[in-house]
């Protein structure tokens, strides 16, 4: 019931936002390209409507898209052999992906794992969607049911969606996959941390104080009710259907068997869809590239060894079955494939072997290091770049107005908020050179922390009040932003504040939601475990203490029995 | 007379120290590795002799050799397109060369000029030499006359010899290019350093203090003996024959035209070799990327502007020509052309542009960026390796060994000293995988400063006396050095002990040279300006002062008249 009353509430936002015709509302630095190139794009779209159709006629359908998205990898760390083969590990099929198809050396995503899964969801920065911030259980919050996801769009078009993997989207109902908008959906609420919960970690002192039982006694550890307990692994549903727990933790034996799981699913998923020649939308992403290494197995595929190399081995061998399946399915030429990371690599606070390649920082950071990704593409029925190393600018948020383009859908991205993806089809078609875009807001949590234009930065978080600041950036002069620049780049100034005024501007017109919408977390498990239920219970009683157990809480929980 | 004398030395030098079938004496680690795979290295050692002899006799001649060497590039800045698509510019040559023929990925220099061009020259460390250090002007010492310069093995052989471009082996008479060895040779002896003699730069304040007479007047200056005038900047000679300076600093524009005349003189040297039908073996060393931007060009070649990457598309469009004029005498199969940097870029004190790409820091710096350089080359006449990106190590000296394998002159070179260079023919004929070496040892200026192992390296400058020292690195996990390690790499500790001590133990055997070898500067040219001339005498006679004016040098200088 409550899951239909979602639905309905999603269905008439779209009915009542999109007024057929009305143009999309684009970040104000769009118009600025817009009134430059607006003939040129133009031209561009005609020839690529016609190569579409085309597409379509001799296909049958409209085209299959499966975005592939994993965690914490810095740009370079796929894609270009040269860097492998100095660092121990190698991915063949991504390897020949971008030597095939397109090889993106620029696209952008949000410098964390929550707010690049709600830009690629929603097509809109993460401070709009009030998911600026990375979600830890328990949140007691998640993507609000309003947001208009791309599963939504492109289910409205016909294509059958799914998604498959660490959805990391909040741990509230209205916020789960397929209660906004996915067909089928097997995914992790949170990020892999719940795959700490497993005891073997403990014996590598991975986890810190999950199991007081395993430890000596601790004769000063007297608060039984501080620590939750019961955190909800892998769920899964079908669009206005049932929402179960997959699997039962902690008794399985690690997080991997998510992944195989996933695997096993998006499979199926697609050769369902192509048997039935029914266009779909796949997003499998892998919760591989996580904290800990698979205890079960000792034995490593790699000679660099590190959890992450270990997964991006894992994760290209399972492209390369997917690629497979595709050809023989005959719908290789059809389907646009995207392989990308979230973010940067985790430098700061992760494990051995996240580091640094081309750029400065990792996962959190406003540099380069944190925003930029390795991304590539294939769609072998349309692409015809000369040049497919593309060194445009291309944003996650992009992915959203593409593939809406791309599955005739456009229509269905509403017109009531402001949609910071542009339509990229071009790019994917063309390849170098067809951009249209040339700016990213960079964002940490809520904070506007730097602008991009072209080759060149500024960085607003770090700017001496007073003063011009020491805060610009050449990204081809000095790419490691080790060096910033003030009196040599004061050209850059005023055109920084500009865009900086325009995007701040436009953000008073169209408000963004202050935060992730609040909500009692992992209710409605039709196999819910009695230690997940207790989440959502105050765990005392009002009498209990001399003030109410739920404190400030927004949403109200029952009273434990 | 002098030239004459000097030639004699050396030839009596090999003669008397090379026994025909006594085996060279290679760096103590080399035995270790012998032991381990000599058997291996033979049989492909036989199999290369069968290869080399048919070339021969396809082509008439021994393989021709061009090594071109420029100065302070990071690896990945040419040879990887995907990098240069982030960092606007192109070298479309050296990507070509990089993907058809050999794309070294860990070509090991010394972490400066001097010592690597040193090295290169003799296959020998600099530390052995005693060329350890960068020579400024006016330095009073250069590479001595006993050392065996590859050019002096090669001519052995019977190939033609040249040299063209940076030198930076010394002022000293016995040092020049042409008494080293070389048929022909166009040389600098310093640096670009006396580029910035030229007195637009000074309109930049590139200099600082060179040209008194176009500032303001300072009172205060009063010494007028205190700076050398007079530097020389190119000197050309034959083998046997007289120097002569060219040009006429400070009156030519600015110093590409160095490069210029470099270029056409390498050009004209392998076409009338080719003609001939008589091996070769040309070194151009270009000057270009220096310290100053071309005065005269404001007009970039490239979106990245900078001297770098300006420098790198010269070199590029250079080696075009060269490539296609190979092509065109029909000795292309037969010419192993290698082009590289001489150490990582100058990111201390050097000018916009010279950044870290993959590793950490620069010229002058033990970490991997000041030692390993971007190095490309092709031999398609006999690489046929599967795999042409190369992950082997490889080592500046090792072209010493290399290139006297190739032209069958193994036999000139020195039995009475240790040689660090290894024969590395295998590698660049079956490609990854076959390198002869896994270790390198890595000195600033005189003092051993790190080994490196495999994917192993130990920081000894660094470690913490009386602490095993957190200072282990494993290269794959940790390309950045960015987090040195102990406990967790314990097992590297004795295994670097060893290395350093047999290292050690055959450096007692095999004493070096302390020192670049003192002499008076700049003599013996034919042509030398009298304020040149002035250098090679002391500025004030006995009697002008209290004390020798010659103080304690070790070549006493004539007093002026």
């Amino acid at each position: 019931m409550k899951n239909l009353k979602l639905t309905l509430i999603t269905l008439f936002c779209i009915v009542t936002t999109n007024v057929i015709g009305q143009e999309i509302i684009h970040d104000a630095e769009h118009y600025v390209l817009l009134k430059q190139h607006g003939d040129k794009w133009e031209n561009e779209d005609k020839v690529i409507d016609k190569k579409l159709k085309a597409l379509e006629k001799k296909h049958g359908t409209k085209p299959n898209i499966i975005h592939i998205m994993w965690d914490d990898t810095a740009v370079g760390e796929v894609g270009i052999p040269e860097i492998q083969k100095v660092r121990g590990f190698e991915t063949p099929v991504m390897n020949d992906m971008a030597k095939e198809g397109m090889n993106f050396m620029r696209m952008y995503t949000e410098p964390s794992c929550t707010p690049t899964r709600a830009d690629a969801m929603t097509g809109r920065y993460a401070v709009r969607t009030g998911m600026h911030t990375v979600s830890f259980p328990i949140e007691n919050s998640g993507l609000d049911a309003d947001e208009v996801t791309i599963a939504e769009v492109l289910s409205d078009a016909g294509y059958s969606t799914a998604f498959y993997g660490k959805w990391h989207l909040g741990d509230t109902e209205s916020s789960y996959a397929h209660n906004q908008g996915f067909d089928e959906a097997f995914f992790t609420p949170y990020n892999q941390v719940p795959s700490m919960w497993v005891r073997e970690a403990e014996a590598n002192n991975v986890v810190t104080g999950l199991y007081p039982d395993l430890y000596g006694e601790d004769i000063y550890d007297v608060d039984n009710s501080w620590q939750p307990i019961g955190y909800v692994w892998t769920l899964e549903g079908t669009k206005g259907g049932k929402t179960y727990e997959w699997g039962a933790p902690p008794a399985v034996p690690n997080f991997w068997d998510i992944d195989k799981e996933c695997e096993k699913r998006t499979m199926d998923f697609i050769r369902r869809n192509a048997k039935a020649k029914k266009p779909f939308y796949a997003a499998y992403w892998p919760t591989v590239t996580s904290f800990i290494p698979d205890a079960r197995n000792p034995e490593k595929l790699t000679a660099n060894k590190n959890v992450l190399q270990e997964g991006l081995v894992k994760v290209d061998a399972f492209i390369g079955e997917l690629l497979k399946e595709l050809e023989e399915l005959g719908i290789s030429e059809n389907t646009l494939v995207i392989v990308m990371a979230d973010n940067g690599p985790f430098t700061h606070h992760g494990p051995r072997g996240m580091v640094e390649t081309l750029y400065t920082g990792g996962k959190g950071d406003l540099t380069e290091g944190g925003v930029r990704v390795p991304c590539i593409a294939q769609w072998p029925g349309m692409f015809e770049g000369e040049d497919n190393v593309i060194g445009d600018i291309l944003h996650i948020t992009d992915l959203y107005t593409t593939f809406a383009r791309i599955a005739g859908a456009t229509d269905f991205i509403p017109r009531d908020r402001i949609i910071d993806g542009v339509d990229q089809t071009s790019l994917f078609v063309n390849g170098d050179g067809y951009s249209r875009r040339d700016y990213v807001m960079i964002y940490q949590g809520p904070n506007l922390a730097a602008g991009v234009k072209g080759r060149f930065k500024k960085d607003h978080k770090n700017a001496e009040p007073g003063l011009s600041g020491a805060e610009f950036y050449d990204l081809y002069t000095d790419p490691r932003e080790n060096n910033p620049e003030m009196i040599s780049m004061f050209h850059t100034k005023s055109m920084f504040n500009r865009q900086k005024e325009r995007h701040e501007f436009w953000m008073e017109k169209y408000p963004n939601r202050p935060d992730a919408t609040p909500g009692i977390p992992l209710t409605g498990i039709e196999n819910v475990r009695p230690e997940t239920e207790k989440l959502y219970h105050a765990p005392f009683n009002k009498e209990d203490l001399p003030f109410d157990p739920n404190e400030l809480r927004e949403y109200p929980m029952p009273f434990v029995d």
